[in-house]
């Protein structure tokens, strides 16, 4: 099977993006939401604030956003006994999307270059994400992401891997995206395995979204093992990390697999928009900007 | 002396507005805000975020946004022995505002009614405000303030009580917003006492800020004793509070004010932009609002 890397490779070999002070009013905001979401009572979001705090406090310097988060939203789901606060949000979002595929299916068909259409739809479909915010405007963010040029654009070498290919990984990352992901899949035109999570965070997708979603008609669907967000290879199951370590290109969505995965030597193409300043500056774009990221910029 | 109040009131029966739980991961912000202005590296930085996540997990769940802001500010203070954070803003704020001053005077005495227009201008400068974020636009917050309709619009009777009383309690805000206070208070052509913060706290004005912007020309300066933002009686000097209490009109700027002395029964008028969506919540306002709100609507 041929392979986007030349070089012999370690894929496991794993060290993540720099954790950032900045996150962590972010993740106080986030728990409040989440809380809120989940139904907690005033006395509740106070007390899941409170521990969120020292749960922050007592996490290692070196600990990643994602992990952060794993550990922040396990603890409004045992405070609150709700197991999935975002339930009713990504089944919204699901629907949402869903009913502009014919819309979208016909755009990609149409176009002059259709796998490039296909990319900038399923990035514009990376702004249904409530871990960053508490809404977005998905009709909006199309019509951006279609005209706007990439702040990085790897799509001629992401465009070489698939001719190159016979498989890809895709490693999805929000309930509603996977609607804009499955149109890509589908111009891709090659056998696809879709990776969603393990159990409910924030609004990354499980296989049931994916499912709702469509997602069985274009690829295997399998999860990760993990009900981190993004993509924490240590807390994968032995499954997952087989299937990373032997893929010949990977395609990433979203935020929190470039934040877990952005230093990996492995075939890896992240297809983002740059939502939050942080993340925008480790990338050095500004926020908002789409990005089509692979594997000959990173270090 | 006359009283806009005619019923018996006692002024230092003080209620604060609610603590909103919103406000936790933004004074987490405002910490690691202030940790950079006052040059802490980035281990104090953290260290900085982690005392105070320690600092709100501590404190009563009845503490007041000013009295969180007051500790957390007093921490960073002693982190990195740096007395005064945002001297360089208040100074650079101060001086910016100055050069306004000639072109806001002739827009005064031009008006077709002068005291509405430098009310407009004194509400403007309370954009000033490091505390709700990091920037601001003088020129078109002051094109904005000029021209739209107050949110709450209690100026009719601010103009009625001005008239019947012979002196005002000028209860200031922040750094650089001083100069456009100046603006209104000579357009008052009353004796007005002008207070100031005892101490620094975020870019609040002191002594030293007021003298700055020239207010000894139009006004008594004094302090109230406490460098806690807005007025916390409690941590106010006797002096200060005596002259609270026989105060016939007061004129409160700005959010914190607002915050400490909402339900306060002394005969304040609150001038403010509602630049938070908490405080605006709580006003009943948009976000972005300009308000002059009076005794009357106050319960």
């Amino acid at each position: 099977m041929p392979s986007v890397e030349q070089t012999a490779i370690d894929p496991l070999k794993i060290a993540q993006m720099k954790t950032y002070l900045d996150c962590y009013p972010c993740f106080l905001r986030q728990a409040l939401s989440a809380a809120r979401r989940a139904g907690a009572s005033t006395d509740q979001q106070r007390q899941i604030l409170l521990d969120t705090m020292q749960e922050l406090r007592s996490l290692p310097s070196e600990a990643t956003p994602p992990v952060m988060a794993e550990g922040i939203h396990r603890l409004v789901r045992a405070h609150t006994s709700n197991p999935d606060p975002y339930r009713e949000a990504k089944q919204e979002a699901t629907q949402q999307a869903l009913a502009l595929i014919p819309g979208l299916m016909e755009r990609v068909q149409k176009a002059v270059d259709p796998l490039e259409t296909a990319v900038r739809i399923a990035i514009a479909g990376n702004i249904i994400d409530y871990g960053v915010a508490e809404s977005y405007e998905l009709d909006a963010t199309l019509q951006r992401v279609l005209e706007q040029p990439f702040a990085i654009d790897d799509l001629p070498a992401l465009r070489e891997a698939l001719d190159r290919v016979d498989s890809v990984l895709y490693l999805a990352d929000n309930a509603g995206e996977t609607v804009m992901d499955r149109v890509l899949i589908k111009a891709i035109d090659r056998p696809v395995t879709y990776v969603v999570k393990n159990g409910p965070i924030i609004n990354d997708a499980t296989r049931e979204d994916a499912h709702a979603a469509g997602l069985g008609e274009v690829a295997e669907i399998v999860d990760n093992g993990s009900d981190a967000p993004g993509t924490l290879l240590d807390r994968c199951s032995a499954d997952f990390r087989r299937r990373f370590e032997q893929a010949s290109l990977i395609i990433a969505k979203g935020q929190a697999n470039y934040e877990t995965l952005s230093v990996s030597e492995a075939p890896l193409f992240f297809l983002l928009q740059a939502k939050c300043a942080i993340i925008a500056r480790d990338l050095g774009v500004t926020a908002g900007s789409t990005v089509v990221k692979g594997p000959s910029g990173r270090t």
